[in-house]
């Protein structure tokens, strides 16, 4: 087997049995490169050299972290100190940082190959977009912003990537993707080191291939609670929640989830509808208010100093175009904080709720990345999420589910996520 | 006058009339760090030839940005792209960055000089203090973690230097140095290329010898509501606030603040005593388990990279020697968010809150930089706070005060302490 095709999890079991080096699993993915990405364009840095550079130093290490041997792409506005920093602006091409953002900096302490750079939207927010294209059709976007970490992993040319989320960033391309993708519940990974558009908002995410690999980056982080996991409840409840924007939903996505909760049940998990209260209707329109108001002081630095090189998205965000004032963001914030109680008061009897991950199959064309309606809310409540695969839409395209816990019950939830992602993958 | 002797208020008009140079201000200020640095130690980076080259660079231009030809110091664990970052950490000695943290690029973009970095604790919160010196007392703190940027502004080598606060790290030192300081509401003014040590807490702020020089940098970061100001109301009501710490502040701290309210009656504004639900009582230790909860991912990658030169503080917030829970930390959250509401609702009746700045004076010597136990409630309400001198303790120390807003009433409020600053002094 092509070592690039084992997922995270059953590379790092070979890493660790030292039956693979580092070296040959990140040969192995830029052989895959060689062949997928002059397609997928995941990649706005790869440099072989310094890719198989860094294997080497990690394959003479003494001792083996949770990440030892596996290639991890860092999206494109988070700094690693070998490579550069783009964010996908004029601005900063060829930018280099003299030290790692503090995600990548861990990876490389747990002993992550850092890979490479993936393509992004700009500043991970608006303006422009990636080149990346979905890996399961060349014709439609992978999503965004977080383009090139879920294409680059979809595709196989790495095990594991990072990625961000303020809106849907992370889990909208998973399931455009077909793959896996954790955003850990807001604030528990720090995001020193990459662009910040929301500081309420911003989530270091990551993608992998299996709940497994979502695990060992969550290790590597020591999520709360994961110093002492509990085993994975023998007889676990789900609640499956359609949620206020549910007539937003693709039929496809509609599907999903009703196919999703009937696999469960078939399985014999039981699985039951939750009906949000109502105030719940009102979080997406908050966390637009908040990431406009909180954007608006994000770009102002670009604004002044290269002004002719910052796309009108982010003009617009600085000279505060949504007409956000102080009395609507302080309503967006006191709200979200009423409703973070709420849903947490919802675990128990629930230990995770499954809903829809994105509106349906990932568009054509490379300019829409997709409608972030189906995550705003989760990523406002700081939940953690994790985004799996479930069937096809009418085009063959992936389409995903995603299931949801309260805050900082990430351990909980990945023990979850393990249980029921094969069953819902059918 | 020397200019080094204006405020920068008085500065930037001579600055924009053209009688003076950013040239002749940055070689005034040097002249006097020549004179004060070697026994203050502000510092941790000054280059001479590169502030006046700076300088030379503000003058050539064609437009006048608000802080145009103005020296800044910038706290040195804030990333300056022409200057090294060391966090006063031995992990990050002559560390450089590529590009200047946001709040350094809003400050060149509007004119300032970037003059040089001031000396910090340890990433702004807890190890190795800064090395500096008070300027009124040389054998006491300045305070910290602003240690150099507070004392650098009082010992006239600069008009404006930044710092940040988590605790009490701007507003403290502020006391202890006998100039103005203005932590705005958290937010409204991106930290990103500053250390994160807890995304909740952590907020710019800034240092002047007037409340009109930190109106001007707030007009450079734009804050809600300063683009159409309002004219301070002609009989504003004061509330003076003992606070649910009060029997902490030394006899010193209690005497300044009533001193405060009563040369305010003296002078016919309205004061009136508020006292604050039992509530607000816990916020001083939610403000602690946020810190310590958020600083256990904070220090990650130093902790896995470089745990050698880690000092101990750090290491004990990564392996949570505090036992913050999941439990503990949704539980300060959700509290802090309904005294938010709490607070804001007392304005009006009030336009601005008196309370106690610090403990008492400055302490005698270095290692203690005081305690932040009047600051830490109101960095965590995310409320506007600014500091201003008020009298002196029994040792001829300086000893301030604090006035305080609603979140995103920072222009409101600085119109307030316009007001009141030169009663409040005496």
């Amino acid at each position: 087997m092509d070592p690039c095709d084992l997922t995270a999890a059953e590379a790092a079991a070979k890493l660790h049995d030292g039956s693979l080096t580092a070296e040959a699993l990140t040969r192995a993915c830029l052989a895959r490169c060689a062949a997928r990405e002059p397609e997928v364009k995941a990649f706005s840095f790869l440099d072989p050299d310094l890719a198989i550079a860094n294997a080497r130093r990690v394959d003479k290490r003494y001792d083996k972290g949770v990440l030892h041997g596996l290639p991890v792409g860092v999206k494109d506005m988070i700094d690693a100190c070998d490579m550069p920093t783009s964010h996908n602006s004029p601005i900063y091409e060829g930018l280099r940082q003299g030290r790692d953002a503090a995600c990548v900096a861990v990876a490389r302490g747990e002993g992550a190959v850092i890979f490479g750079k993936t393509d992004t939207v700009e500043f991970a927010a608006g303006g422009r977009r990636a080149l990346t294209r979905n890996p399961h059709d060349l014709t439609r976007t992978p999503g965004g912003s977080s383009s090139g970490s879920a294409a680059a992993v979809a595709a196989g040319m790495i095990p594991l990537a990072f990625g961000t989320q303020t809106g849907g960033s992370l889990i909208r391309p998973a399931s455009f993707c077909g793959v896996f993708g954790m955003k850990p519940t807001h604030g528990v990974v720090n995001n020193e080191g990459a662009k910040r558009y929301s500081h309420t908002l911003d989530t270091i995410g990551w993608y992998g291939r299996s709940v497994a690999d979502l695990r060992l980056v969550a290790e590597a982080f020591r999520l709360f609670g994961l110093d002492a996991p509990g085993a994975a409840p023998a007889g676990p409840r789900i609640g499956l929640c359609r949620g206020p924007n549910w007539a937003l939903a693709s039929t496809e996505s509609q599907a999903a989830l009703l196919l999703a909760g009937e696999r469960l049940q078939a399985a014999g998990i039981a699985v039951e509808e939750v009906t949000l209260p109502a105030t719940f209707g009102e979080v997406t329109e908050g966390q637009r208010q908040i990431a406009f108001g909180e954007g608006r002081g994000a770009f102002l630095g670009e604004y002044l100093n290269a002004h002719a090189l910052l796309h009108q998205d982010f003009r617009d965000r600085v000279e505060n175009s949504g007409g956000i004032t102080a009395a609507s963001l302080r309503a967006a914030y006191d709200h979200a904080a009423e409703c973070r109680k709420l849903w947490d008061a919802l675990f128990p009897p629930y230990d995770g709720i499954l809903t829809v991950a994105a509106v349906g199959e990932a568009p054509v064309g490379r300019q829409d990345t997709g409608d972030h309606v189906f995550n705003a809310m989760w990523t406002l409540l700081h939940v953690p999420c994790i985004g799996m695969p479930c069937t096809r839409g009418p085009h063959g395209a992936p389409v995903g589910v995603q299931v949801i816990g309260p805050r900082f019950g990430d351990a909980a939830l990945l023990d979850i996520a393990a249980r029921i992602a094969p069953i819902v993958g059918g």
